[in-house]
């Protein structure tokens, strides 16, 4: 038997679209005389959906290209995902389910199990578990079909589940596991996903095909690595990482196995290509083709600038450089040696008359209160409403600049720095910046070594530094990782070793900007906790603030 | 027995707080001899507490208040919402419970079976569901403890359930049902509440005693209402709605029934004290007075500074009138008169002089490209700056005055109008505004008639009506409810009658505007679907875009 697997990009709520790309796959799997092609978890609709599934019209638009795909079945196996309804009153309205077609027949279905109901995750919102589990016949072998979180049980040490699908259907005899995925990116994932195959395929006895989707959805990104895993716990093969691709593999070569094939890269590689098709995707599918931002000279928005690049194309950036008279000279030499480096059009706008004006209007309620931040964050909302005023004229997006340290902390300003339709690196830590600065340098310099080693710099006050108001980010992101992606409390970082008044300090900072962040951009994901969708925390709350 | 209902206003996170308002009620019950008193769900932590949970040092602090409330038990029973910890290691790690402390012991736990997992529901996210289900005996008389949504399946017609906790417990003999709910207030939540109560009493043979929440967390409103209903089906009693109160009753009268309590509230009614309370909290639970909001003259931001008002005092509201050149005169003469009428402070902020100094700067780039919505949305965000400029000199926080049509369709400038820290009627339609600003004129003018009766306009371009380029509101709330509250699809609301060109423009509009509620405030939530964290679209969806 062969079997081809489709690594595809889908589009939320794009029926046409993604149905085109699955015909398109299946001639080339007949083409390559497979006998069945897999797609991933809920293809027709795009993963994930969110309310959506809410509207009948929805699924039965989901359904229509269920029939469309049924159709094109006559010589070829397909296996889908797709929304089904689960036909009793009781329980929700939906399944999560995995579809086979064959000869314009529906041969087989089988729901989800394990409904993640976590983090990004919301399927118990909308999906009802399967509790009836079977494998399908197809030319002579036993298929059991799971989809994606129905295999990550694998040894019952998953505390959320109860159950594991392929422990049920295991009774049948299988001889292929297949799992249609929508497993979303981040820097750990890959490798987590490979460990959870071997353990599958060496329990069971079988190999697997694991078919993920390519692309990103808004905020989430999903990186592809489809997996192709012999019985012998080998990666028998593995697909490029965010990239759309195709192949077609003969069973017996992998159950045979014998032959390793993953791949290796590193963590800041990974997140770098995930942000490049994080924007990639998410111009693509809005059908924007221009970005704009403001260029400081800082390395948030420079690392900003070389990934819009790296995905829109040079045609495909502009960016303002806005000085203020708090800026230093070199902000603005190196702003410009960055555009010029990367070879897109910038502009310069000074914001003293502006801000000017404001202060002007101001003078009468103000009279004469000292400068604080109030007149810092006038400084940063001219420089948003400049970026958006082009955004408006010329209909580009703009780019949110913010990084996770800083988002975290609340060290920004709302409407100002912190505007933008998609926040870049709104999950990337300060020192994370700066190791993404020195990949994109490394084979020779696209950001001024300036940007990277001076000491950031809002530069919204006379010589001000970061550090007058934030410990060394050294510091501060241990604590933040700490505290939002492992989800210590205050007591447990301090037994760490840290400083307590800075552990305390820094704590209630996060808590007491939730407002911000409520208001902010959605945020590209790339670790394993990214604010936005994943991490849903009260304003009102009292706790830590 | 004699049984005290405590129905409290609780702070998310504020152990201390809400621990100490439960020991006040517990001194008060002991006064009032009560054998008894009752909380609300999760009255330790407040709800909904969302991510959180998921730290165990959040837990912890949770459980100290429980070990207080223990000890306060020395002589009256008391039933109190928690968290509490899943022993086993598989399912979720936490439990949604009822404790009920006596004599300084803990002498019955039951969990919570149903999860809501919908709307601003997220339970499934960190519960297990109960399993096991008793009943515990007291002074004489078996107490079924429920947590709110468990009540909810009574006939067995919810089709998101499969089992119903009472029916598991009836074989023990229920004397008595005591209901702990966090049950979100919505214009029609108090009348379905009282009807599922009545079905529950009338199928028990028992009474019931419900204890609601009161108070505003961010978004999500409670509005109290707490019931006492008898075996008869008739409603005992009810508390007052947006309201802190607490009631002692003898549980033989309340069996012995015949007594009938209800409240009435006109719909506008509830919508204007749910808003009001909505404010309130907001602010105190935050630790901020004063509330800053720019008078544009029109009905939208009048209707919020009479609520502004309403719930923080005229100490505790300013206005600023930022007439631009395409203002009406009459606009500044209604916002003076409606800000004289409440007796509040307001400031005139010309913004004509920055507005220039924008075009100056902006002239470079834009040359002689036409005005377009470019320099609206200039205008807009002059003043949403101008408020926060008030907002961060003088700690105020700035209210959104968006209406629900509006935000629905994207008729709003993000950064400009969209601005604020709370949308206090971004849930209420256009038409539920004008109901509300005849409603606070009802006892002599508050609002200028001329705010009420004159054409809405954005006042943006010269001679500007919302009509240029939205339908009559009355059509577009009608046709939004369809697809908003009642998730119905293109087709279905065709079929209603409605032009077809309209409907899909219409909801197209609110498809491609995800992108602006996304980074808009919370929104006060007082139907039962809001945009907030009730309401979850993808923004790159392609589904009717």
């Amino acid at each position: 038997m062969r079997i081809s697997v489709a690594q595809l990009n889908y589009h939320i709520g794009n029926f046409e679209g993604n149905t085109q790309k699955m015909l398109d796959a299946i001639e080339k799997a007949r083409e390559g005389k497979a006998d069945v092609i897999c797609f991933g978890e809920l293809a027709t609709c795009g993963y994930p959906p969110r309310d959506f599934l809410e509207f009948e019209d929805f699924i039965q638009k989901s359904d229509e290209a269920l029939n469309v795909l049924k159709e094109a079945s006559t010589d070829i196996g397909i296996i889908v995902g797709a929304p089904s309804r689960n036909p009793v009153p009781e329980g929700k309205d939906l399944f999560n389910s995995a579809y086979f077609f064959y000869q314009g027949k529906q041969i087989h279905i089988q729901h989800k199990a394990l409904l993640p109901t976590y983090d990004i995750f919301d399927e118990y919102r909308y999906f009802e578990p399967a509790k009836k589990f079977s494998t399908v016949l197809f030319k002579g072998k036993r298929i059991a079909l799971t989809v994606c979180e129905d295999i990550w049980d694998v040894d019952q040490e998953n505390p959320l589940y109860t159950l594991n699908p392929l422990d049920e259907m295991k009774e049948e005899g299988i001889d292929v596991i297949i799992n249609l995925s929508a497993s979303p990116f981040n820097y750990n994932h890959a490798d987590a996903r490979k460990e959870v195959i071997k353990k599958n395929v060496l329990k069971y006895k079988a190999p697997m095909f694991y078919i993920n989707h390519v692309g990103a959805q808004t905020e989430v990104i999903f990186d592809g690595g489809s997996v192709v895993a012999s019985p012998d716990g080998l990666i028998f093969d593995e697909l490029p990482y965010f990239k759309t691709d195709q192949r077609h593999y003969e069973l017996s070569d992998v159950i045979e196995g014998k032959q390793r094939s993953e791949q290796s890269m590193s963590k800041i590689q990974k997140i770098h290509d995930g942000l490049v098709l994080g924007i990639k995707d998410y111009f693509g599918k809005l059908g924007f083709k221009k970005a704009i931002l403001g260029l400081s000279g800082g390395i948030d928005s420079a690392v900003t600038a070389v990934l819009a690049t790296r995905a829109l194309g040079k045609e495909g950036v502009r960016v303002l450089l806005m000085p203020s008279q708090f800026s230093s000279d070199h902000s603005v030499n190196d702003a410009k040696e960055l555009a010029e480096n990367l070879g897109i059009q910038y502009d310069i706008i000074a914001i003293k008359d502006i801000y000017e004006s404001y202060l002007k209007e101001l003078q009468p309620i103000f009279r004469d209160l000292p400068f604080n931040v109030t007149e810092e964050n006038i400084q940063a909302r001219i420089r948003g409403m400049l970026n958006m005023a082009l955004s408006n004229k010329f209909g580009n997006i703009v780019l949110n600049t913010s990084n996770k340290s800083e988002m975290a902390v609340g060290y920004g300003t709302l409407y100002g720095d912190l505007c933008g339709g998609i926040s870049v690196i709104g999950d990337v830590y300060k020192m994370e910046v700066y190791a993404l600065a020195k990949y994109m340098n490394k084979d020779g310099i696209v950001i001024p070594e300036n940007t990277i080693n001076k000491p950031p710099s809002a530069e919204l006050r006379p010589n001000q530094k970061d550090s007058d108001s934030l410990p060394d980010y050294e510091i501060l992101d241990q604590i933040l990782h700490h505290y939002i992606e492992e989800r210590k409390g205050p007591k447990e970082i301090i037994q760490l070793g840290y400083e307590e008044k800075l552990v305390r300090r820094i704590l209630r900072l996060v808590n007491i900007n939730e407002f911000k962040r409520y208001q902010t951009a959605p945020v590209l994901r790339i670790s394993p906790k990214a604010f936005g969708m994943g991490r849903r925390m009260p304003i009102v709350g009292k706790y830590l603030s």
